[in-house]
């Protein structure tokens, strides 16, 4: 494998206790020379599709990179640590939970697998409940040395690993079974709808729709840009990853709400 | 343009989200050799003076290099996107909307300004919503790597520039009308004074003050340091940026007065 | 002294504020070449006792490097600034207020000390305020850059240092006398109990072990793993640093008890 001199790194470890600043510790102590991109560490506690969402996402505005992930609920139970290659040349490392899946997908395809149990390639003696340090954190700056993962442990077929889809939003009469990705810093939720799913049932850029949430119901126009509302009042946008998000402009849609990853919502025309 | 080795990014993007991070790979992928400095992102969300306010105290301390700053409320209409190079050779990439404008006049003041519009620097399509991403990051990037803001759009004056001022306290009489300008993490409360103004006054180190803010009348003493008054009592002190500064010794005076970056502050002479 | 590449840095100045970012923009203006890891700056605020627990159990997996600590409760008062060179060839930057010492001790003992008080290597003038940036920062980037120590300030003895100690856990009789050294962000309560401590009292694996703490009394299994219990139910675990630890499969222990560092906690038998 060629050497790499970028590692990027999601966890759900967050940025109280030292976890994340330990695996930089373990990394650059194999691998002096790597620079770590820290892409996000807030994934939301053990939320395996909370991570696979932002890694998808994120995957296409990183470098080229060994990409290291690390959301993992059943940490010392039998699930497995795997180094995935894609067809792009990507290199995913995580554990098998279906958290690295999305993303690899959507890099090309997912080309092989390996197991990673080869313990000279791991701290000794691994702990029960911290592989991101003992087993991912060693086994990423390995293959950013230019170890091939085929020397971390056995070839696994793609169907053997952990399955994991990011649901699409489904259409049904003339309205979108939705649901929130994610809520951002900002309030916004990013809905999984993509804007032609919008126009195939008719609502367009301009035009009142209405989101069912929470027991709420609005009426909301689709418009270019948070600031073409007033502040204060909710408004659609095609956010950056081109998913349809609702925001309130210049306020916290997410508060206002109550809303989170995985509400459901309906999408359809206002009728008044 | 020289080539540089280092940006500086500030934002508030947080750290809950991947905004940083994404900013980060984009960065580092138009200019692998980059060294970044997170400088902060959680400015207060989308408060520009506080952005601002924040920049302006930490650029003394940041190496010579590209400072990118995004806070950007107004984000997809039609504020500009800009790069100005001060007399002391920094260059700062940000909106068009005050938020450079008190760090760079005091970097040597504004010597250059351009507009960010050469599409052929950005990402594109650039998104409605994230222009960090896609202008502010990519224009950081290629002016490290030595492109010259001029490749990146037409001249503009500094008198076009969206101004922004920090405000200063003003005497009045025997009293000061003055203004928090941020809280930190230990809830101490920056105040817009400098210790000359007030001496200006008659107060001095030692000295009974009275500030008035959120209802509370405290009469504090100007002291050296934190510790030089007992645990849980107020006291002011010069900060490390010489502003003065409320505190409670080993305690957070920002929670116990409810107050906040904004907030009023009237100091004069204790009477009792 | 030999040229370092890496300074890792740990402190309680939080992210909330450009504290840690002023402080690399210090480090990076002395040394360029330097590769910062960031450990933890959420240690509790003030909290000598938290950082040197903290900074204890990070370093066996930092690499060898200028390690750089910050919690200052007496910042501005006349406590010292030292440098200590430890017997396996770390050295510790920060104040002489204990946080240093565990840390130190455990990396082959202190071998030489020297306070910190040249101006020709510190930011001038000194803050009463933020050593941090004015005095431990410089003067780690200038040992990074291979001044030695004593260049730094005048030679000290290991018994002149401020001296601390994490607190072991004691039997009495068929019971423990321990207490919570932290909560992670799992919510997971780390006991400054090691598991040969809960054998040499007759309790394993396996078997129910009763805690009291914060006026609650559990029955607890000593696993594995925390999913060798159901979701929401307690478990003790030996932890990544081999401290006992109690969790709550898929919960917050920490909530749930209200529980937090230095929490007393008794360890026995259970009694049914």
């Amino acid at each position: 494998m060629k050497k790499r001199d970028i590692v990027t790194f999601l966890s759900d470890y967050g940025l109280q206790d030292e976890f994340v600043g330990v695996c930089h510790g373990v990394m650059v102590r194999i691998a002096p020379h790597l620079k770590i991109i820290d892409v996000n560490h807030n994934i939301l506690r053990q939320d395996i599709r909370h991570g696979a969402i932002v890694l998808q996402q994120s995957i296409p505005f990183l470098p080229d990179s060994v990409h290291l992930a690390v959301v993992d609920p059943t940490v010392g139970l039998d699930r497995r640590a795997v180094a995935l290659e894609t067809g792009w040349g990507e290199t995913f490392v995580g554990p098998d939970n279906g958290l690295l899946i999305p993303a690899a997908r959507s890099s090309g395809g997912i080309k092989r697998v390996h197991e990673i149990v080869n313990e000279s390639f791991l701290l000794r003696p691994v702990s029960r409940t911290f592989h991101g340090r003992d087993v991912f954190a060693p086994a990423t700056a390995h293959i950013a040395n230019g170890v091939d993962p085929s020397e971390l442990g056995p070839a696994l077929e793609e169907e053997d690993l952990v399955q994991l889809e990011i649901p699409s939003a489904w259409t049904h009469d003339d309205h979108l079974h939705a649901e929130v990705l994610q809520v951002d810093r900002f309030g916004n939720l990013q809905l999984n709808v993509f804007r032609p799913q919008l126009e195939d049932i008719g609502l367009d850029g301009g035009m009142s729709i209405e989101l069912r949430l929470e027991g709420h119901r609005l009426a909301v126009v689709f418009a270019h840009a948070f600031a073409d509302v007033k502040a204060g009042d909710f408004v659609l946008v095609e956010d950056s990853y081109r998913y349809v998000s609702l925001a309130v402009n210049k306020g916290d849609a997410g508060a206002k709400l109550r809303a989170r990853a995985g509400t459901t919502v309906i999408v359809g025309p206002a009728v008044n």
